[in-house]
């Protein structure tokens, strides 16, 4: 994805881009923290994803993995020039460990011989799917330690499709 | 559950729980529509829970079926008179047709023998595990025809474990 002149997006692009147009993301307080081809970080506070224990929400926690996952895609979907719908078609969460305070995902990039298959099948057959993992972890704890895994399948539909 | 009388809730008092304890059941406009022993029906209207394509975002969907699936186990762990921290350990999404309005999701009781399996394994060792399938569809489709499922696997923790 990349801005009106063509530059990679800036956390705060991407952060806008989100609370703009999904607005469970506003909601939820989420903010970009790290944009790239090859990962995507976000953060969300505890306060507006509370559950009725005290701590992080389910739902919230996996609504920004798949945040991260689709954000990360979509912008390597616009960095190789390909105009599409992307939607997600599966998920699945693993729930690990309570998270008490602010957290973040962290959606990786797909491995390099899954992204050509992607974008070669895309270019043949006009869609295409990939899975796509997110990390999600307790910001205060440094970066270590997973509080919870994300992995979504992903399709990309040529806009006639859509 | 059941309110102060010891009566078991209505839809309103449902709904009143959630927006008081998950912030986010507030912002997405979830309602109850129907609450029992049996089944949990859970509504949320379009607006608040848009995606970028103008269609219902995969994070609201997965996120009113979580809740309702959750607050079904928890309306028979309290009608059983268990008390116990209950939280979602495994979860998995199948995102089945796009979503354009108003959408439920539609949570129904484990089987019989699986129920009386949790609450064995609970009471004999604190903590006990469960499957339960809440199902995704448009509110003006009458009811018919998937949009999507649900399935989590919720674990129930006895008060000296939370």
């Amino acid at each position: 994805m990349a801005d009106e002149e063509g530059q990679p997006l800036t956390p705060a692009e991407l952060t806008q881009f989100l609370h703009g147009h999904v607005p469970m993301s506003r909601a939820m307080q989420v903010r970009a923290v790290a944009v790239s081809d090859d990962e995507v970080i976000l953060a969300a506070p505890l306060e507006p994803n509370l559950n009725h224990h005290g701590t992080v929400f389910g739902g919230s926690s996996a609504t920004l993995a798949l945040l991260a996952a689709w954000s990360l895609l979509h912008i390597r979907l616009q960095s190789a020039g390909v105009d599409c719908t992307l939607v997600v078609n599966r998920s699945s969460n693993d729930y690990t460990a309570p998270m008490t305070g602010e957290f973040t995902a962290n959606a990786s990039s797909p491995a390099a011989d899954d992204w050509s298959h992607f974008l070669h099948g895309f270019r043949t057959k006009g869609t295409a799917r990939i899975s796509v993992v997110s990390v999600l972890r307790q910001a205060d704890a440094g970066g270590v330690g997973e509080a919870g895994r994300f992995e979504g399948v992903f399709v990309a539909l040529a806009p006639a499709h859509g």
